[in-house]
């Protein structure tokens, strides 16, 4: 049985976590695993799409990427930073937006349920500051995996970012408030 | 055998053109079929999705709406409006890129390639102006189907504007320089 705090009740965490970072041309995943210490990295990875495939089988790629790692591991959710602004690059916000499409598609279709998490509290929950900087958020990371150096590339410890989010977010509830429709 | 002219090829053209209207809310689809007279209307209809739901839940919901006509008609090709603007309702947009994705994968994921079309290619091509009005486009929506009244709700009526426009686009190539990877 898992140690039970009065505070923290680290049993009724998910034992397996899916962070995702979404985007179309590179979509960082990560895999948490929990042990009696506290989470650890199972595995991260990029699924990528084809450049010169047409957008749909670009999606596609990403989707059946994912599938394939919901069907290794078997992950209890998915986590996944929220969108909100499209002023600045409208065209990339679109096409992102299609790729998360997918994402979410093939994550329902397998039956994960999928919670969401501003860029705030992503930085907040990882670092105790919403406004954290790249490096700090690298940092917490490091520190929470026990990893030996920086986790790169950018969009797996992104990925890994928002799946710790939801680890330390949860408090015997594995699906909470933090969800919404977006 | 179907006729042959000199100018137009009509065996070239698909059999079954699967038309979409995409919307998180509703998402228009038309079923059209191919005569030796012309186009012809086999079903249309609106996949709807629960609005209490999770975003992740409502696109699944499409995509499995689209899965299910996708396995009773097996057309040959799926015909889309492209997106283009976020400048006016930007949430809109995003959400609507989500539900497009959902679509597109699920297309892809059933073998069916996806063409776009711009707004203004299903207008020209429907009835000759890139600037025709809802009632032009609906009139010629009518004439070429040869209904005895106006195709209703719109959203079908946008989805046999686009499977039209693609089946009055094909001139002996199934697929060609129309598609693009928006």
């Amino acid at each position: 049985m898992s140690p039970v705090s009065p505070h923290f009740d680290v049993s009724e965490r998910p034992q397996c976590v899916l962070g995702v970072d979404p985007g179309l041309n590179r979509t960082g995943y990560a895999i948490l695993g929990r042990s009696a210490s506290g989470p650890v990295l199972r595995e991260g990875g990029v699924i990528r799409s084809t450049a010169d495939l047409t957008l749909a089988e670009r999606i596609h790629e990403l989707g059946c990427g994912l599938r394939e790692v919901i069907d290794e591991f078997k992950p209890q959710v998915l986590a996944i930073e929220q969108v909100f602004s499209t002023s600045k690059f409208p065209k990339t916000a679109i096409l992102m937006a299609h790729a998360r499409g997918a994402l979410l598609f093939a994550a329902a279709d397998a039956g994960i349920p999928v919670v969401h998490y501003t860029p705030t509290q992503v930085k907040r929950l990882l670092t105790g500051s919403g406004h954290a900087s790249k490096e700090q958020i690298q940092h917490a990371i490091r520190q929470e995996l026990k990893l030996e150096k920086v986790l790169e590339p950018n969009d797996v410890a992104d990925a890994f970012a928002v799946a710790l989010c939801h680890y330390h977010s949860m408090r015997g509830i594995v699906l909470g408030s933090s969800i919404d429709n977006r």
